[in-house]
């Protein structure tokens, strides 16, 4: 079906930035959403999934998706003179992309840090659910003890399900903050919304709650009376287990919130870099909010000071994380 | 990637039917998976998801891609002269598929009426989460006033999601029930999976449950306490909302329940002829079971009256139907 009456990708970047971030604009973002598109494609004719014999350093198994993903977004980059250093979740080593440092002149004086995993929801691929792909962009040269909420200048959630969207948020200095959903159906990219926001709760009719790791209710007298209120309060249950698909859920219904509490027996296993931080810029671009499941504290407020830190979240609605907080006892515990 | 060491969809049906039912293994099944793919097609492509301005007979709104998918089924089904009669959750009427009745060679004297939900999960598809079409294949020239173990003789789940996979069900007389994964990525199907089957709880290692109408707790205290049973016995929580993703997932992990009990203010609204009985027979022929949630009786054990009866369900492995069945104290209602 046509799709014509939609804005472009360029288009409305070039309203968002201006003259400005050349090299963002015309290289890195459309590479980028090019990237997650021939991720889609791969996976749809990738009729077995089977775990291969390596593991990642982080000791999880590794599918032959993750490897053939981790490739296609490394090819890809190649091609972005800007893009000077990157690592993923299943290669968590920052390195340089281009064997020559590109000249200034190529890069435009830009210069980013890309951090990504590749395909996210390995648990849930065999099932065929829909799955994602996380991609945190920097400035500079590292992405390690850099304040997040200043040098994290975009995020992009790709989400492939039945069609192929994806979520970019932005947030380059002198801009202001926002955060739009893309088709990637098309030829050239175009732009399904122009502002993804959570709404108040006073403007919303369902209430959508994804709980992470329930287990952990069972040893978590506080998160097992949070299920329960989300259920007297008659939320509606949402939870395929996938980060992507969850977080962009409440992105879609304008309302949500998701909550992976941390436990001694259940303990935290987000990756901050990978997987916490570029979530975490996608929510507040949206309006809403991101903090640590074992502190209460925003997200994008600490640090990275290792590629495999890993922390719980709570995500979604503003005040519904506020709320969920409270609930957990998680203020200024550390 | 080659798929080329699996089995094809034509070897794999002639191993399992013989020289018997040409139509079906040569006609019907081929036809409804490729529309199944042609789905996925139009989903891929349709950036767009709104709501048309008409409802269905049942009062739903619906969507454009439940038009158009409908259509999808309906003309793919004119090329098929041994299916003769059709309804749909979109137009729930059974009616002859062809102007002029088929000659007796071309049908080579078999009868099926299809009953189909050709896009269950509409609320989903805006967040780009995995759909599924649910296929009920009778004999004969209605599925009403039919005993559905006897008379429903197939069943196939098509799954659009990242990839595009169905599973199909068998239920031929004289044919041993079978339930196989089909992946529909090249020309020709492929078998992903020759016996799908629901494992016995002691080979298991992870459990997996599924609480739809999760809001009915708060008026439900069995239910209340099943969703604590759960959580206490460390089951994993998966439950997208859409009703073949996730009881696809219980047939790719070899375990899971889905319980989607009925409450005063949370009524029965799954649909007998278009969702709960192909969903049944599909698990009944990977060994596991299905059930009325008001009734805790067979699923399939109930001829259909009208084609807008509705049920609540609980299915997946059969030892777990049967703990929930006791735990609902649905054993014996009526």
């Amino acid at each position: 079906m046509a799709n014509n009456n939609l804005p472009t990708l360029s288009a409305h970047l070039a309203s968002l930035l201006g003259e400005s971030r050349n090299q963002l604009r015309e290289s890195v973002i459309p590479t980028l959403l090019h990237s997650i598109e021939d991720i889609a494609t791969t996976l749809r004719s990738t009729q077995q999934v089977s775990h291969v014999g390596s593991a990642n350093t982080f000791g999880d198994a590794q599918l032959n998706l993750d490897l053939s993903t981790d490739a296609i977004i490394r090819t890809a980059i190649q091609k972005c003179p800007s893009i000077i250093t990157a690592s993923s979740e299943e290669n968590p080593v920052e390195k340089a992309v281009h064997d020559v440092p590109p000249t200034q002149t190529a890069s435009s004086g830009e210069t980013y840090t890309l951090a990504f995993d590749p395909l996210d929801g390995s648990s849930i691929i065999p099932a065929n659910w829909t799955v994602g792909t996380i991609l945190g962009l920097w400035d500079g040269s590292t992405a390690l003890h850099q304040p997040p909420a200043e040098r994290q200048i975009a995020a992009i959630l790709g989400v492939l399900g039945p069609r192929t969207t994806a979520f970019v948020a932005l947030n380059v200095p002198g801009c202001p903050k926002t955060c739009f959903e893309v088709g990637l159906a098309d030829a050239e990219p175009k732009v399904l919304r122009t502002n993804v926001s959570l709404a108040p709760v006073s403007e919303i009719k369902t209430r959508y709650f994804a709980p992470a790791n329930l287990r952990a209710a069972a040893q978590d007298a506080r998160y097992m009376a949070l299920i329960s209120r989300f259920i007297e309060q008659r939320y509606t249950l949402r939870y395929c287990g996938g980060l992507v698909p969850d977080v962009v859920h409440a992105l879609v219904k304008g309302h949500g919130v998701y909550v992976s509490p941390t436990t001694a027996a259940s303990p935290a296993k987000l990756r901050r870099l990978y997987e916490l931080v570029p979530i975490a810029l996608v929510m507040e671009c949206a309006g809403g909010r991101a903090v640590d499941a074992s502190t209460g504290e925003d997200v994008l407020g600490k640090e990275i000071g290792d590629v495999d830190e890993r922390g719980g979240l709570v995500c979604g609605t503003a005040s519904e994380v506020e709320d969920v907080v409270k609930d957990l006892g998680l203020s200024g515990k550390q």
